[in-house]
């Protein structure tokens, strides 16, 4: 039984996160059960979303336990199996937690789920082959629907779900335009993933200033935004958006440690007839195998190359994640656990 | 040839707007082309949607021209033809604006409609089953979808849109909540109009004491919101809105003043996976013969009896619209020509 190093969510951060919100606690993997697998995890993927979850509110997900592994997703490799359909050796991808080791119910939908890494790395199904990338690909396709031709505007452009979408929008005959923080993210997500251009938001102090360097990157207004951050970046695209224009609301990371975010403007929704739709990828599994194909055939062939921050281990994960919140990732937080 | 009243746009509000924004203009109607017909007007409709129409802003519609008789929606009696599909006596509806007479080229797509008056009264093509009618069934139909045994709650619930949304949304099978200024509308909404429950705002200083007065009428939580006011109400309906909830934005007049009129939340968007899309129903006008038989039927079956405020003589149009503007109207706002 090895041992298993974990991260518990110890107690709820009053405003900001910190480090002290987390516990490293020591315990002892329990044998296995008959249908049961013990995977050995080599990577945990660090997301946004994961701040919605330690505090105590209503939210789409219920909240993080305290006094509990926080959870995750995770790949990493059989090594040990109680369960016929799982071998020792095969790669899995599942929801194993800021952990070392996890023992999975093989049998239970969703928990583990057998990858290939013969054209797609491992790491990459936390990323571009996986929610996140799932995640671009359904705001993308189902809400904001675009046509060749179509200008699209993206926020946190460089993250796993910001690369995913440029990747996919370039894909479909779109002017596709980012928005970053800092001129080494602007310069990688023209060069390395394929935008027309990005707008480095920390060089403006107001939306009428961002909004202004925006349109000068659109000209012909914006038909659909991707919304990862939420809060001046949102105000500085709406009054751009053309008639019918579509936003799909990702993330509003800006709003996650519960200062007020609102939105200035609203009734430009109504002038331009936009439509906005807020969404959870995990509430729309019908699309993930037509995502995931298109999405393992872009890594594949180079189309998409994201980028990865990568921890080292599994007590690196806290300040990894705090990190990945003020925006200090480059590309996809992950943290190597083997 | 009859002379003409207009009610012309002189200058643009600053701010509210005024009666000196209007000029009162004496001509005379110009003898009729070959398929032109002149009406004279018995009611004119005043509507929200003409503030906006008065700025000189980038919206839906063109702005108002300066200097020119103000539009709007009119029905009245054909008392010349030179166009063969019109006869003296002939009642239509169509878009005569703010004057006592209009010269309409009859071939013109859409500018004349013939109506009958044996089961509907000429004034409702101008309410429930005219405009704000259909614009209450495509909001309720094509962006809310509710689902019988659903909560919809509706603003300005006894205005020309409100009272055609409760009729159809009762039709529909939904617990039907209004919101609406002052205790004789609230009273109106429950009485009349059928709404299971209606919420004074005025009551209320703020959005958390509204929600609160929302929530104790909508237990089972928020599932379609027709918006048509913005501001406290819409940051009062927002927490209260259940996952996967659709908002129809149809109208701010709450900001048509120009003040700002931020969102307060508008995270929710995301936690909640609300829709919010906004919409003119002049553009889409495919759905208009299914809803106007809808429309008409209940009427004519007086399970839609819509309430009429009738300000007297065109010189009365200005004080009637900048009295709608500040919610003095009680139902359908019309100014009576004849």
């Amino acid at each position: 039984m090895p041992q298993n190093i974990q991260i518990h969510l110890d107690n709820r951060p009053v405003g900001e996160a910190q480090a002290s919100n987390f516990k490293h606690v020591v315990a002892e993997t329990p044998p296995l059960q008959d249908g049961q697998v013990l995977v050995r995890h080599h990577y945990l993927s660090l997301d946004p979303y994961m701040r919605g979850r330690m505090n105590d509110a209503k939210s789409y997900a219920a909240p993080q336990a305290l006094g509990q592994t926080m959870g995750g997703g995770t790949v990493g490799e059989v090594i040990e199996s109680r369960h016929a359909q799982y071998a020792v050796g095969d790669q899995v991808v599942g929801m194993g937690g800021w952990q070392q080791y996890s023992v999975v119910n093989g049998d239970q939908p969703g928990a583990l789920r057998k990858v290939d890494t013969t054209h797609v790395p491992l790491s990459a199904y936390l990323g571009a082959v996986g929610m996140p990338g799932v995640t671009a690909w359904y705001g993308l396709v189902k809400i904001i629907e675009p046509q060749a031709g179509q200008t699209l505007v993206v926020s946190a452009a460089t993250g796993a779900v910001g690369s995913a979408f440029a990747a996919l929008s370039k894909a479909r005959g779109c002017r596709t335009v980012g928005v970053a923080g800092g001129p080494d993210k602007c310069r990688y997500a023209v060069e390395e993933l394929g935008l027309d251009a990005c707008i480095d938001y920390k060089q403006h102090s107001s939306a009428a200033s961002l909004s202004k360097a925006l349109r000068a990157e659109c000209p012909n207004g914006i038909d659909g935004y991707f919304e990862n951050v939420g809060g001046m970046v949102l105000d500085a695209v709406l009054p751009l958006m053309n008639a019918f224009g579509r936003i799909a609301v990702c993330g509003m990371i800006a709003g996650y440690n519960g200062a007020p975010l609102p939105l200035a403007y609203p009734a430009l929704i109504l002038t331009n007839r936009l439509k906005l739709q807020g969404f959870i990828v995990s509430e729309h599994m019908d699309v993930w195998p037509t995502a995931l194909k298109e999405l393992g055939l872009l890594v594949a062939t180079g189309k998409l190359r994201a980028r990865e921050s990568v921890a080292q281990g599994i007590d690196a994960a806290p300040e990894a994640f705090l990190g990945l919140l003020k925006g200090r990732n480059f590309g996809k937080q992950l943290v190597k656990l083997v």
